[in-house]
């Protein structure tokens, strides 16, 4: 678009938006076959569709570009996408389009702006999505991912450790001197996955065609983060798994989608799958499959399950009938939790994790002696619940024996790892105990270091395969050789310096 | 099924059973064009397609359900994949269903037991395969897989190397005490490639639907490793390359299935092929190959070979002529062997390598020093005839001088890795005799691990990326880089400790 | 063909050759829609569609064999793929033959050599694909891939870097004693990807089907690096990225293909990539793509970058008006170059990197404390026109904001890991002058590696991540964890060391 035809759209736009914003039901046809488009994101992809064409096109391949709410609303139960029954009358006879998600609740959002006439959201969230997937966004607002920010920030064991791996360095008397960690540095990495906290900062002029527009100027942006904190105050971006303009169900269903966050070496759940069973069968057949059907058919569309299958996804029998219900608060079929932590431990009961104490009041599920929290852990009951929904799972393609074999294999493991991580701490307290390090800071020094990675790396490997499979995982390649390698190389770095401690 | 349908069945079966027995020709039609099928097959997928969908419907895409041995056998030789002309005439007219695979030599099977009026085995053996697929099962029984469970476990070395890795720790008086391996850990690790013993241990009951359910107990289960000791006395997991119930040819030719087990860091074949020009693309065009035809034809069906092409297929020309027979011996065009082991060194003549002895008598197929076993190794003819039937394979894509150069750089790869080996383990005998490390246990020590790390991880590396390309697995990735870096620190730490001595 | 086939064969060439090489024109069909053959490739394909069926399928399948140069000429501009208009008449109305590649300027080519009649070159060059694709072989000459051997070979202190990493070893009185890498040992490793040296060494004789054929000896053959040095004395292999005999734009555009050389640890390009939102929607979305639409249409074509698409791939809009043209200049559009070096600095203004001296005469384009050598890096101005033509790419699917923020957080993690480069290097400095290393050779002690992994892995996957995406290849898996790690490890090092010394 030229400069004239900014300028004449903004002169037209700035006396006919209020009117097109009295209108919703006015609609423009897209084609033949396309649900009709509001008059407002009509102007949207006129200019858009212009400057960012792979937005609109990634768009257009949408189920939000293709069909209504109302529409949406009219399916059978199990195979209905929306979950909100009062979806508001505005957007229900048009395509969920641009305007009709950027515009939502704009009393809320400190990212508002009056943009060529219309008051746009630029950050679009799950309190958004909210509108028409009402139970979704209740689900995963319960969950840890929703909390991750304030799981990771506000936990004071987690944020030393987070900032001891981020910290710059500088020479000062020729010795390392710490500096903090970057903004910059935490965004790229633990944030990137868990968020950042979105703010608006006055505005930001940017040119477009030689035009000047003025967008607010977002604090700690891009991000996708899962607990991102928005502009709105909601946490969360939907776009973590359905990303961008297609928010494609079929993408939140490949296993790279959690890949993105869920790897080597600290989370490998992702390499878990890969080396496992289910994902060489997946890596296969992954092009015959139905990655888009809902509810989503054992045998039918699938043949081997993704991360989506076992944790979160809506199953059903090849003829429909529901197997298991889905969920958007990714724990609800786990009862014991894997990673992250020093000792493998039952699930926590409320997705913020960071209000949990142990019994010597530090803010971890258990003591460094492994021993379980007294409160804000599930109980036998409710991991009794969690694993037999897992099980209905595994046994659409698995005989009962396998699966109760699988599950005591699991058990066996995380008694294992939790052993072994016992005797690691145990030998860091002897060393604490001997001065051959300082416990001020749990996370700085060569001895401390490597306990954390014994823990958060190889016994978590381990677990992880015991879980998910993939052999390599829990023997060369991270786990069990790693955790003697590393014991070892604890004990003797020890044993050198106490050797010349004691002269 | 209702628990009232459940016991109709039951008490239905108890009596019409061994009639449908007796009457093994007697079918019922699946689709029209599918063929026939046992009636035992059929009771079978009437309850377990309830219970089990993805079992059921992984069966029906396979070739099992869609043809019959009879059919398989008038296909012309080099098309026809079963391999055993005296078929029993009973299995020959009906399509391979559950039945007919799980009910075979019950006499061997010490997993038999009663199952609702039949004689069901839960583990299918490649003892069972073999009445279809006889040459296949002679040819793996031969193998190093075949024989990877007394490989490991009947080496003194390798047992000592694995149980020492896996070894669980507890600290006893400030110090770090060794505790066995447990079960667990080894079958989530070694043996869960290798393959576990399955042994039945009594009875279990099983909640089927509130009706209880008597099935075998069985040890080490589930186990889908190369070498599974089944209980039928067998050795092997067809499944563990023609995995579940698809037994799917175009699986086992994938890349991926190999990778479940040949990884990083110790033999790193996948890592190889995924970083060579033929795993690039492999992985541009896959998606376009024929990933079933028999014979395999080169160029027509597929452009670039997997880890299947070179090691074990029947491949053709575009036309159908033969190229290689197919094999499963997988190490039946290869002369040389390249990883597991210290040294690099000619084939072992015998699948069961545990029966090796080296000149100082150990289990090893050399010395320490790299000295090849006087027995027990192909010699340079055999090398020569199997180096000639792979270059019969990379000529149909390379010319001569191009497979000549590649394959004179692998031998001197061969050369440059068993030097730099001999070097590693001399420094380490060096500290052994300066009491500096225990030769007791050959790999419990830093300095061991060290040694280990450079032969198991670093050279294997570096040949497996000469053998199949993956020039970073040989540089900074896993190879020369690591060797040198460990070869430096172990002599540093050497000079450490000596130096302390010596004060 | 059988032997007397072969020798028919030679007997009728020696006397046809001549005369079908003065006849260019006279061709036969290949079919009905196939364009015409030379008679020359028709009596390659005859022999050689035998003996390396692979090949010719794999050419039958290019586009090279189904148009012909005077037809890709006739196509609109963006739409063309060869850029000479003066294409030489005689190839211009036949397919892109065997015969019309192997036979180019025989006389610069010390590899040309008589077979059956014709004058045959074994090794294709960038100088002999120029013949149609003139603009792109003229923009690779001035790439630093094209330079890739002289860029490591010639920099002293690179070539050093090598040597000692590629080093053997042996035991001479109880120590290591260094060896000159092997030629095998530099072939598979760095020269694999920058390329190897290509030379004439006389003839060798080739048994094909019983007779004896004479073909060129070649020196360090086979090899595919993107700098090779061919007989015709010209840089560079197309087949690098356009690999074997398709050359297909489809295979150069998947990721997989720089991943080859562009992974972990030290330009773990394909891990930011395969971890990154853009890997996550190419994976899930791949097989819808058009993979060899010229223009690459955004949105249309393709709905998520690979590496192509913002390095070098001419993109236009869904309705094929150009966003960006087309580069084989792999750098034109990066303004500051991210790996290989201790610190990030602006782009070589020439692709001879060799040629570079920093202020203290190193071979670097900055010093050891980071200050950018005064001549032979971009300046500002032009790093600015990089920036926005890069800016142009992504804006075609994110807003202005959105790529604002991204850059920004790109310049702070160069910052970022330049200050703790920094810091690494007084470490290491501070270690040499209190004589716990020795500077003479950079590269071969414990501390000087430890010092090499910051920078050349761990600064490098952190600044990757922060260019293209994944998190966990900055945090926990290859950046600021070990960056940290390593320092405190370096440190703790020397103090054990400094301790020793002081008594």
């Amino acid at each position: 678009m030229s400069k004239v035809a900014v300028k004449a759209r903004l002169l037209l736009l700035a006396g006919l938006a209020p009117l097109a914003l009295a209108m919703p039901t006015a609609v423009q046809a897209q084609t033949a076959a396309s649900p009709p488009l509001s008059p407002q994101t009509q102007e949207c992809l006129d200019c858009h569709g212009d400057y960012h064409p792979g937005i609109v096109a990634d768009w257009q391949s949408s189920r939000h570009a293709t069909t209504t709410p109302a529409a949406a609303l009219e399916l059978p139960a199990l195979e209905r996408r929306v979950s909100n029954p009062e979806i508001p009358e505005g957007l229900r006879q048009v395509a969920v389009g641009c305007y009709e998600c950027h515009s939502l609740n704009p009393g809320r959002h400190a990212d508002n702006f009056e943009h060529f006439g219309f008051r746009i959201n630029i950050v679009v969230s799950p309190a958004d999505c909210r509108t028409c997937h009402s139970e979704e966004a209740d689900q995963y607002a319960r969950s840890k991912k929703a909390n991750a920010v304030a799981n990771l920030a506000d936990n004071p064991l987690f944020h030393q450790l987070s900032e001891t791996t981020l910290a710059n360095q500088e020479m000062r008397e020729g010795r390392l001197f710490s500096l903090p960690a970057a903004e910059a540095t935490r965004n790229q990495t633990c944030y990137s996955c868990h968020g950042t906290r979105i703010e608006v900062q006055g505005t930001r002029e940017v040119e477009v065609e030689g035009e000047v527009v003025n967008l607010p100027r977002l604090s700690n942006w891009p991000n996708q983060g899962v607990g991102r904190i928005n502009p709105d105050g909601s946490a969360g971006a939907c776009t973590a798994c359905h990303p961008r303009h297609s928010f494609a169900i079929a993408i939140a269903r490949q296993p790279q989608t959690c890949g993105q966050c869920h790897r080597e070496p600290d989370t490998p759940a992702f390499e878990a799958y890969e080396e496992s069973k289910h994902g060489n069968i997946f890596d296969a057949q992954r092009a015959e499959w139905n990655w888009s059907a809902v509810p989503w058919r054992v045998g039918r569309d699938f043949r081997a399950p993704t991360c989506a299958t076992c944790h979160n996804a809506l199953l059903a029998t090849p003829d429909g009938k529901q197997i298991v219900p889905r969920t958007h608060d990714f724990g609800e079929r786990l009862w014991v939790r894997l990673f992250g932590l020093p000792y493998a431990h039952p699930q926590p009961a409320d997705g913020r994790t960071h209000l949990l104490r142990n019994q010597d009041g530090q803010p971890l599920p258990t003591t460094l002696a492994g021993v379980p929290a007294a409160a804000g852990l599930i109980d036998q009951a409710e991991q009794g619940r969690r694993q037999k929904a897992m099980a209905e799972v595994c046994q659409s393609c698995h005989g009962a024996l396998w699966v109760q074999g699988h599950f005591a294999r699991l058990d066996s493991v995380v008694v294992q790892t939790n052993q072994v991580t016992l005797a690691a701490t145990q030998l860091l307290q002897e060393a604490w105990k001997r001065k051959l390090a300082d416990p001020t800071n749990l996370f700085d020094e060569p001895l401390e270091r490597q306990w954390v990675e014994i823990w958060l790396f190889h016994a978590t490997s381990a677990r992880y395969s015991a879980a998910m499979g993939g052999a390599g995982l829990a023997s060369f390649e991270l786990g069990w050789w790693d955790i003697n390698a590393t014991l070892g190389e604890m004990e003797h770095s020890m044993h050198q310096r106490s050797g010349k401690a004691g002269k």
